[in-house]
């Protein structure tokens, strides 16, 4: 259907095909009355510019895009590392940009990267992405499209996560048999799936465990740094509600809530024993150091290249694919932060 | 004279230029024939492939390759970081590439870069990088080289650097004026100027307050992991050499040597102080936290793309172009590990 739409624009117009093609494509080669009839045709055809790059796709780029919410985040830089190990053997380019959390941001980008022909586009979701049209977008374009971490659980595609709730249960499991009854949850803004399913997890333990859920032990860190963290729990201790445990569904926001702490005069793990997640570099070097969940980052950024390289074959061998998810196993590194005495 | 020569092979052959184009550049819409003959025409006017692909350079791709030594190293992270939000901002694409510090695996990316038909090449070369061939073709193929951080002094180009010398000198001047007077120096491996300059810098402080050098004192740390310093300041201590302080060409490298110091039960800062660099992620929530020399890696990158608009424009409207090269001053950052309590 593609490629004959696109034949039959230089059929009608009794010119070449490479000539349609660069007409929709901008190039300058091409006089502007041609180029005025090629784009009218085509729009009278009623081609998004999505399609329109789709038919252009006459041969692989060999370019991935991949978008990360943002850069500073170890995690993500781990999964761009294992992107990178696994794209290189196979001869692809990785053009590697940021949303900054950013739905508007985000769109953009994805616009530029189909304009750019990619192969993939690898994405783990902005906070506040509520619309998927621009990622059906990618779809449409032909293009393989890879949802990691922060994915949509409406939007089909393969998709490479970590099992969020049963971590968010292990850590909390933890902590209660570590002696603690009254557990807070620093959890992240409302919208992104892993924050809901880490903060279902604590739930659960909490309930199988027949500890009451209070809303109150719930703190919502929205920039999850370790400010923000420090921030929050000051709050949190002015309030006088009793607490002797805490899991933070990051360790930045961990890492900030234990100097509050320690400005308080509160032991860890004596008094509160904390657990993070994520593992980020160096939090087994702190004092005490930090338990927390360790997501296999490199692993999910190998994961990702390998269902998108079989997708794209699937395509060539004109074979029928099936979208996969892909959940990896989290584990709990337990450290000093969380131990007993 | 690049221009002529394309249009030179199409007038020879009678065909179009862009025939030319795609003969070169491998499209399977030109017949084996024409492109046997053009590339063999090619060939007899002695065309390089990477000459061949400033030919074919008639409009811009808008996408610049980034290479870096590794990723995991949070400066370069946050090198990439500067690079990516001022490229965004001007509508460009990076591609981020990892020689792994393998100067085999920088050409082959260099080359893969230069088929890509990038208008840009930043790079920090490997840590054995010692021919520059492949980046001399950068240049030659019309695309901007800049370099930053790990720099070749005989390639011109632009640079965007810090000035490791001085940044070295007052590390260890800080040490000396705390009471240090028997300073050990991990320092980076042999080639890298980085590793030589702050080594001089070292050297330099030592001779100007009258202190003797002593090279059993320098311990060359290769791979700049934990683990490694941990070891290779086992080794030292072993050798019972007299030492009160200690300047680390990185922070990771101190970090494993801190370690080293508390297995042996020598107290930081009162019985060595220590002086890392790069100031890494966290490194201020260590215990003690880590004094250590502030690389403003988000500045650099963002340098490195004003430095390379620059030159882009310059080339657009054929002005002379002069290259650049920005030293950044560093910042010494003073915590707990080498107070004076």
């Amino acid at each position: 259907m593609k490629k004959i739409t696109l034949k039959y624009i230089a059929k009608e117009l009794n010119i070449a095909p490479s000539t349609v093609s660069k007409a929709l494509n901008g190039y300058s080669d091409v006089s502007a009355n041609t180029k005025k009839k090629v784009v009218d045709l085509a729009k009278s055809l009623n081609f998004s510019p999505n399609t329109q790059a789709a038919f252009l796709r006459t041969r692989e780029s060999k370019i991935i895009g991949v978008v990360i919410p943002h850069i500073s985040h170890p995690f993500f830089v781990n999964v761009v590392k294992g992107i990178l190990d696994s794209a290189e053997k196979k001869g692809y380019l990785i053009i590697v940009l940021k949303s900054n959390e950013s739905y508007d941001l985000e769109k953009k980008l994805i616009e530029k990267l189909l304009k750019q022909n990619v192969d993939g586009v690898f994405i783990s979701l902005a906070q506040d992405t509520y619309d998927l049209k621009h990622l059906e977008a990618v779809k449409k374009a032909g293009v393989v499209l890879i949802q990691y971490d922060k994915i949509s659980k409406i939007l089909e595609s393969s998709k490479v996560v970590v099992d969020d709730r049963n971590s968010g249960y292990l850590a909390t499991e933890h902590l209660i048999k570590n002696g603690c009854r009254n557990i807070v949850h620093f959890r992240g803004p409302l919208l992104p799936q892993v924050s809901i399913d880490r903060f279902l997890g604590y739930k659960n333990a909490l309930e199988d465990y027949n500890l009451i859920f209070d809303p109150k032990k719930v703190i919502t860190s929205n920039k999850m740094t370790d400010k923000e963290g420090f921030r929050l729990m000051n709050d949190f201790i002015s309030k006088k509600i009793d607490f002797d445990g805490i899991f933070s569904m990051s360790d930045y926001t961990a890492i900030g809530a234990l100097e509050s702490l320690k400005k308080h005069n509160l032991l860890v793990p004596d008094d509160i024993k904390v657990v993070g997640f994520s593992n980020w570099l160096l939090t087994d070097k702190l004092t005490p150091s930090l338990s927390t969940v360790n997501q296999p980052g490199v692993l999910m950024g190998n994961k990702c290249f390998e269902l998108f390289l079989k997708e794209v074959n699937s395509k060539k061998k004109k074979i029928k694919f099936k979208y996969e998810k892909k959940i990896f196993k989290t584990n709990l590194i337990i450290r000093e932060s969380s131990s007993l005495k």
